[in-house]
C-alpha cells in the first residue's frame, strides 16, 4: 500500500544562523538546510522551536522560507512553523507557506494567553484554516507544553480532526511524555503523529508513528534516519539505545545553544554559534566539554565536506 | 516641583472591539478611547493584556494606532503596547509608536521561551532600544508574570534603568503581588511604577507610584481618577474601598470577557462583547448576573451619552 502521508521520517526543526549584524544569515541558513538534506533527513521544519523561530520577526521568517524555497530543496519536504500569539499573524505566515508550495504547516496554538478554553482554541484554528481558504493547507498541530504553556488535549485534537479532516493531518509532540503520544497513536491510527524527541522514536514507529521530529536532527540526522530505515530489523533496538544514549548527552546542556557550538566547531565558523536574544551563547568553556564529550563517548563529529 | 513624569494617574489598557467580519473595529475602538479620556483617564495603553493586544497581528496593532493618533486624543498620552516575542517584531512596533509622538512604549519581554536568563534579558532590552534608536523613546516595562510567565527581576530593572537611564522610565506591574511593587517603588524612588490594579492605588501612591493601569478602567475610571485626585485628604481610604470593591466583583468574572458585556451592554450594542479566538465570548447568564450583581451592589452603570 503506498504511503499516503505527506510527511514521514526524520525531520529537523532547522537551527537559524545569525550575522555579524544580528539579522539571520540567509547564506548559512540554505547551506545548513541543504547539509541536513544530504545527512539523510526527509523534511524540514524551520522555524520550530529550536530554530528560534519565535525570536524571528514576521519578515525574517517569510523571507528566509523564500531563499529557501528558492534552493534546491523541494518545497513539499518544507513544514515551516506558523505560529503565532495572534490570528492574523498566524494567517499571513500560514497563507504565505502554502503559497510556496510548502507541504505542511506545523502550528503552535496562540500562547500569550494563558488557559484558553478548548472551544476558544478550537476556534482559533477554524478561523485560521477559514482565513487561509486554500486546499493545499496541511496543518500540523505543534504540541509543546513545556514551553507554549498552552497545548492540544485529546479532546481538542480529536474535534480538530473530525472537522477538518483533509487539513488537520497531524502532530508534533514535544511534551515529553510518551503515554501522551501513544494516547494520540491509539485514537488516531492515521494521524501522521512525530514524537519530538528521537529517544521515542522505535516505540513511535511501532504504534504507528510517521517518524520524529526532533531539534538533534541538526547534529545527527545519519543515525537517526538509520533507525528509521532499519525499524523492523534485528538491529533497531540496539541502534535505537545509540541515537538515545547521544541525544541524553547532548541534552544535558542547554540545548539549542548546544547543537549551534556543535556546528560552529565543526564547521571551523564561530559566528554560527551565535544566539538571538534572549538566548545566550553556549559559554566556551560548556561548548569544549560537550565536544570532548561527545567525541570521547560516541566518537562523534559532523562531517560538513559532502556539502560543498 | 513640576511633575517631570510622562504618565502618572489612571491609565487605561483599551479594551479591543471587533466587528462582524472579526476584525478590530475602528470606529467603535475610538469612540471608547475617547470617552474613556471623557471619564477622567489621564492617558490610554492600547494593546495591552485587556486589549486583547497580543491577539492582534503586527498590521492591525499598527492601523489602530493611527487611527487614534488622527483621532483628538494627544498621541502624548498613549502608551501602546509593542511588546512581541521576537526582537524583530518588537523593534518594527515600537519605531511605529515613536515615530506617531506616542509617549511611552509598554513593553513586554520575549515570551515565548520560557526562564531567560537575566542577561538574555537584559540583551533583548538592549537591542531593541538601539534598534529603535530615538531619544523620544520612552520604555515601560510590562510586569506580568502570571500570564507572560517571563518577568523582570528587580536586579534586571535596576540593571536597565542603570543602562538607559532617559529611555527606562517606569513600568506596569501586573505581579498582584503589592511586595513586588513596594521593592520597585523603594528601590528606584524616580521610576514611573503603575500596579496593575486600582486595588494597589491608594497605597502605591503613598509610597510613589506613579497612579495604575488597570483593566477595570474600562469600566470604571471616574472612580478610580476620584482616588487619584484625593488620595491625599480625608476620605481617602473609604474612596479606596469603594473602587476595590467594585474590583473585586467583577475579577471573580473572566476579567476580558466581563468588561466587554458591562460596555455593551450600557452602550446597547451587543456586538461589543465579542472576543477573538482563543478567548470566548461571557456567556449571556453570565452577563446578566454580572450587570445584575454591579447594579444591586454598586448602583453601577456606564453612561454614554458625555461621548457624543
Amino acid at each position: 500500500m503506498a504511503d499516503k502521508r505527506r510527511f514521514s521520517g526524520v525531520i529537523a526543526p532547522v537551527l537559524t544562523p545569525f550575522g555579524e549584524d544580528g539579522g539571520p544569515d540567509t547564506e548559512r541558513f540554505v547551506a545548513h538546510c541543504e547539509w541536513l538534506m544530504a545527512e539523510g533527513c526527509t523534511g524540514l521544519a524551520p522555524f520550530g522551536t529550536t530554530s528560534e523561530g519565535n525570536s524571528l520577526g514576521l519578515d525574517e521568517r517569510m523571507e528566509l522560507l523564500e531563499e529557501l524555497v528558492d534552493s534546491d530543496i523541494d518545497a513539499a519536504r518544507l513544514m515551516p512553523g506558523t505560529g503565532a500569539p495572534s490570528l492574523a499573524d498566524t494567517i499571513v505566515l500560514t497563507k504565505h507557506a502554502v503559497e510556496l508550495g510548502c507541504g505542511g504547516a506545523l502550528m503552535l496554538p496562540p500562547y500569550y494567553y494563558k488557559a484558553p478554553s478548548e472551544e476558544g482554541l478550537y476556534r482559533f484554528f477554524s478561523e485560521v484554516i477559514d482565513g487561509v481558504d486554500d486546499d493545499e493547507l496541511k496543518v500540523y498541530l505543534y504540541h509543546i507544553p513545556p514551553v507554549a504553556q498552552v497545548g492540544f488535549s485529546l479532546p481538542l485534537i480529536g474535534r480538530l480532526i473530525k472537522a477538518f479532516p483533509d487539513t488537520v493531518v497531524g502532530l508534533k509532540d514535544s511534551s515529553g511524555d510518551w503515554s501522551n503520544t501513544a494516547a494520540i497513536l491509539e485514537a488516531h491510527p492515521n494521524f501522521e503523529v512525530f514524537p519530538g524527541s528521537e529517544i521515542f522514536l522505535l516505540d513511535g514507529l511501532r504504534k504507528g508513528a510517521a517518524g520524529c521530529i526532533s531539534a538533534t536532527c541538526n547534529v545527527s540526522a545519519a543515525a537517526i534516519r538509520n533507525v528509521y530505515d532499519n525499524w523492523q530489523g534485528a538491529d533497531a533496538d540496539k541502534l535505537q539505545a545509540g541515537i538515545t544514549a547521544l541525544r541524553k548527552a547532548i541534552q544535558a546542556f542547554p540545548m539549542i545553544p548546544a547543537l549551534k557550538a556543535l556546528v560552529a566547531h565543526y564547521r571551523k565558523d564561530p559566528g554560527w554559534a551565535k544566539m538571538r536574544p534572549p538566548f545566550t551563547d553556549l559559554p566556551a568553556a560548556e561548548a569544549d566539554k560537550l565536544i570532548k564529550q561527545l567525541a570521547d563517548a560516541y566518537n562523534f563529529k559532523l562531517d560538513f565536506a559532502k556539502a560543498a
